[in-house]
């Protein structure tokens, strides 16, 4: 059995003056696993929050090369996470053996990705206009920008990633690659996976010869809103429910030094059907979907809760095979007990509602998670049914029929903001219907053609993100190199001799940058 | 006289169903001019933003040619702008001509080059990862990203600059060159100089064809909060108060759906002397700081509120020369009464500060604003005494002697975030004290070297931002072309055929941009 000590990470050392009050859980039999972790006592968020403090003037100037060299080391350390460590967090999370082996790829792929961004530098922003001395009627002195990282970063972890979006997960690494130390809230949901991977981050810190608190973590409930308050913390990261990230935002805003965070919350991912591709492959749409609502027991952002399609004969065809596919199902074990409980009661919830029909779908009750159709009306779409805009986090959808293009535009302009929107459709209807595409950008992050939007690839062009409440910034994305923005601010030099500057603004361009310089796009050097 | 109706700007038209309750003020005399405003009523709020909802949709999508036409029209317009509106700017603002004639043309020069960014293109963000269909273990698709507007915006023009950072000014520019249609709260203090500008951009609209509700703008006290509540609205441009601002930041934070707000609002921009630079030029220095200071009665948000030193014979020279310069200042008439009114409590509270010396000006009492030089102990700053840290928006500064480096360093440690910096200094003071950069890059949005920080350029490469009082989001900036980036959010377009796609983003780069095609900057078509 692996070593899991359960004290808190801070400044490159462990800490547990507090309880170990708290136990890892086996998410399959709910059996307690003999991993204990100690509530953070208040000292202990402060002791790690300051310790990412006193790490960030050191670790926001360490060369971009030895930068990326800690993000490369730390992927490193992920890869060799072993079968033992695969099998610690598939009994916390009950996902499957090859699913977390997929996801440690990604995590650690993620980590070399943001490595290449730091090494490839642009996300320095350097801007140089020189100077003009003889400019009409005033000169104009020499001005230089870059950005830094904000400061030291709160990142909460999530419990349906507990790799790629928790300790060593999207946030960890964007906010490593603007040269933000971290501390992590460990989820309690995958606590022994949290330890695992927070040791194999420092030992990558060490290896590297970072500033001892670059990376620090702690563990316990209720600890979230004293690590936001800090003052030391400059912004936060957090992928979870929208009540967690509301209250969240609430904290940060009401400090006398409010400061950014960047919630991903609540998506129903409308998918709209249009009519050619009912007519042309209704089938096996209604498989795809019914594929992609039920992967990895429906815990995904991204899962497609809303189904929307225009009144007709090939539309009740899909939906009775639709109903087919949910009610076929075999149950499945949710990430955790709080899971499955929100997801009954997010079930009850549609199953009361007047407005709501339950098409498809076993009883939902014992320890599993059954898949479920329902079907409203759009007048609850339209009149602003707070009910049909909540995320039902498990494997349920639902579907929504309109009467005509009048209907369904109306629709989409009642949704709140969204992670994704789906369009299926044949070439003819997409030709049709290109008038969705404005509408749609004005409401989610993501638009995709002829695809489900579960799975998010981690790229350059990836946006996860959206209007609120999809996140709580608009402006950012979680998952992908875009990331890295939200926890960046530019500073501007003036009038500075060539040796004061920092690195990536000198004539020489050492960096080997490209570089704005008197709004010329170069990687040229000064003379 | 030019022809001033006092009413709102809604959709391209003008309305006035309030009371015309406001008049505009001589800011010299006092006396009241013959220009009537209507306060505007709910309706009215809700009509304006209304209108900008509904022009957003046409606006963000019209092409960047003709959307910078658009701001190149407004440029034009404000050129032709003559003597008898420039008289009725320095009417009410009791500024002079020539910084008013400067302003115009700073403004216009503001906007043609957000013309420029907007025909590059680069705002775009746009960014191709084109398909891997044998991707192993998995194919990726094809995933486009590019930035869209983020809807309307509300701008609320700042006192101290009636042209170049209010109606026309900063973020209108960065809003409407981002796509957002704006509605403007206009500045109480320069009513009829909003409502000739606001005349002039209608003008440009209708000349480039723009949708009506491309701009707007209200009159009206209590109208602010109203217009930052409304749903249309989605992000807020502020220049003013430390109270103003957060008072809207508060309000957006508490909607349904929070919005973010970019206020800037106060700094009191530190300015460092090195000891080589005291011994080397302490007389010169004196009178280019005291210019600095009293420069347009103070009424800048760069204006050098904190003068540092190090304990030295040298320092108490340069102070009795600094003395003489304050103390021999004429008085300057103010932007208006209730900014008087503020500068006369901020001098009041400095002057019965038991810790805080006062060392030379007249007496402030009469009509106008007279400088001020007050000393401090360097305890107070350390000891986090909030006075210290208060703007006082006018022609004053406060001098604090330290002991040494140490005592140096914990003075600027002890500062929260500011708009600026300075050091002054001979080379071999650059050199010695070269660890004081850092530390100033974690407090301030811009750094100056031997400069004096009023006076703003208006380039690629300027911050005019800060963390926290400074601005309300250390992220943005509200001087310079990077001011686009706080009205644009990224969208995500995957797997869509490219008829479907934005110009931006479509294969054969019909914009001509410069994207990031798998992991390449490149402004080549895609084959």
């Amino acid at each position: 059995m692996p070593i899991v000590l359960g004290q808190h990470f801070i400044g490159g050392g462990r800490s547990g003056f507090g309880q170990p009050l708290h136990k890892s859980i086996d998410a399959t039999t709910g059996e307690v696993l003999p991993y204990s972790f100690y509530q953070a006592i208040d000292a202990e968020i402060n002791a790690a929050a300051q310790a990412a403090k006193a790490a960030f003037c050191e670790f926001r100037q360490i060369s971009t090369v030895r930068r990326a060299e800690f993000l490369d080391a730390i992927a490193d350390e992920l890869d060799q996470l072993d079968d033992d460590f695969v099998a610690i967090v598939c009994q916390e999370t009950a996902l499957p053996t090859a699913r977390i082996q997929g996801e440690r790829a990604r995590t650690s792929g993620q980590m070399r990705l943001f490595a290449k961004v730091v090494r490839y530098g642009d996300f320095l922003g350097a801007r140089i206009d020189q100077s003009l001395p003889d400019r009409k009627p005033m000169a104009r002195v020499d001005l230089r920008q870059y950005r830094i990282g904000i400061g030291p970063v709160a990142v909460f972890g999530a419990s349906n990633f507990p790799l790629a979006f928790s300790t060593a997960g999207g946030d960890t690494a964007a906010a490593l690659a603007a040269g933000c130390p971290v501390v992590l809230k460990a989820h309690s949901g995958h606590m022994a996976t949290a330890d695992m991977v927070g040791c194999a981050i420092v030992r990558a810190a060490e290896r590297t010869g970072m500033p001892k608190g670059v990376f620090n973590m702690i563990f316990g409930s209720g600890v979230g809103e004293g690590l936001v308050k800090h003052p030391a913390i400059q912004a936060v990261g957090f992928t979870g429910s929208l009540a967690g990230g509301a209250a969240l935002c609430k904290i940060a805003s009401e400090r006398p030094q409010p400061i950014p965070v960047f919630a991903e919350m609540s998506s129903i991912n409308p998918v709209v059907l249009l009519p050619g591709a009912l007519v042309a492959r209704g089938v096996t749409i209604a498989g795809e979907l019914a594929a992609s609502v039920v992967m990895g027991a429906g815990q995904f952002c991204t899962n497609p809760g809303l189904v929307i399609g225009i009144r007709s004969v090939e539309l009740d065809a899909f939906t009775d095979i639709l109903k087919e596919h949910l009610g076929a199902q075999a149950p499945q074990t949710m990430l955790n007990a709080g899971g499955l409980r929100s997801y009954r009661q997010g079930v009850e919830h549609l199953l009361s509602h007047a407005g709501v029909t339950h098409l498809a779908g076993k009883t939902q009750e014992g320890k599993q998670a059954e898949a479920q159709l329902f079907k409203a009306d759009v007048s609850l779409l339209l009149n602003g049914d707070p009910l049909l805009q909540e995320e039902v986090f498990g494997p349920t959808t639902l579907l929504i029929e309109v009467a005509d293009d009048t209907e369904l535009e109306g629709a989409l302009r009642a949704l709140r903001g969204q992670l994704t929107a789906t369009l299926i459709g044949e070439p003819t209807d997409l030709k049709r219907y290109q008038w969705l595409v404005p509408l749609l950008e004005e409401k989610v992050g993501r638009i995709l053609v002829n695809g489900y939007p579960t799975g998010v690839e981690v790229c350059d062009a990836m946006v996860h993100g959206g209007p609120y409440p999809a996140t709580s910034d608009a402006r950012g994305t979680s998952v992908g190199t875009l990331a890295i923005d939200r926890f960046l601010r530019p500073v501007c030099h003036q009038n500075f001799p060539d040796a004061l500057l920092p690195e990536a603004l000198q004539n020489a361009n050492p960096l080997g940058l490209k570089r704005l310089v008197n709004g010329v796009w170069t990687s040229d050097p000064i003379f």
